[in-house]
């Protein structure tokens, strides 16, 4: 009878999961448990297929299938540009805005002397190849305006710098939709400072 | 390339869970993917196993491995007293406070006209059944002390009343470490008129 054991083990390993607690994680088990066949099983065999399938894109760092992912595989979409993200996550997002055509380049984290972290451990070696191969014209850092990416975004500029390719970088300022009432000083500065003519 | 189709699939069916959302969805299976084989593959084989193994005990209806639950076939528990619950959580919740050495039977939900839950479809019969059978002394309602729960207590013990079964509830009072001024009228109404002798 260790099925029980199971369980909880199930439980421990969903309580792992961010957003998830141990209660949490009990009451989706306890669910997934009443609906055993129509989403316990399916979510098994899904997270397997995925688990076998997925791989890291050796160009770019997203997730891809094989050994280059969709993105970087497509005919359609430019090699002029290219964006580079912290994580996976913020590709989705910019892919789920739908405002840019170009290729990605995702670092895989910020640097953090603190967590050991350094240039060797983030994929910039790699961007600074496909700079040099890939008839790169502009360099766009959308990594998050945290210091840490910030930071990142610092050195990663100062990298490229003699390969001579445009640099940019995401403007700062009010989010569409934000009220100033509520935006912390920093923001209400950079937007100022970055004000554009009306 | 349907492998970015089949990461959107398994963070539709990870929202599904109760207390995920689409959000949080995607931070777990980005953790997941970036963790693959110490987090993903694993999960998702002890979801199978749990899965495949899994039943409904025939006699109480907690889970089991086979037909019948650990509880309802461990020789140390008593006959002589049945813990009624709503759900297999209320269950593990009274394990975890391992204040009770009796049986269990787990009904299933609560009577709800308005979902069309009747009695044919919890397990008031097989509870009837059991009294008549397995030689019970006292019948606890263990339901949860809201007015669906109460309102399945009442019908129960309305049933089993011509069995001549002793039929008891959880007592409602001030939960252990609780501030009266944090307490809701009903709870204080129901602690004054079943105060105790100190």
């Amino acid at each position: 009878m260790d099925t029980q054991e199971d369980i909880e083990r199930l439980i421990e390993a969903m309580a792992r999961l961010p957003g998830l607690g141990p209660r949490s994680a009990r009451r989706a088990v306890l669910h997934l448990l009443k609906r055993r066949d129509d989403r316990l099983l399916p979510l098994a065999q899904l997270m397997d297929k995925v688990g076998r399938e997925v791989r890291e894109c050796l160009n770019c760092g997203n997730v891809a299938a094989g050994d280059i992912c969709a993105i970087c595989a497509a005919d359609k979409r430019g090699n002029g540009q290219i964006c580079v993200v912290e994580d996976v996550a913020d590709l989705w997002a910019m892919e789920r805005a739908n405002v840019f055509q170009g290729r990605y380049h995702v670092l895989g984290g910020t640097l953090s002397p603190l967590d050991d972290v350094g240039p060797e451990d983030l994929r910039i070696p790699r961007l600074r190849d496909r700079v040099a191969t890939e008839g790169v014209e502009e360099i766009i850092l959308a990594l998050n305006a945290t210091v840490d990416g910030q930071t990142t975004a610092h050195y990663v500029a100062r990298e490229l710098e003699p390969t001579g390719v445009a640099i940019t970088g995401l403007a700062q300022g009010v989010p569409v939709g934000g009220e100033l009432d509520y935006m912390d000083d920093g923001t209400l500065r950079a937007a100022l400072s970055s004000r554009r003519k009306y």
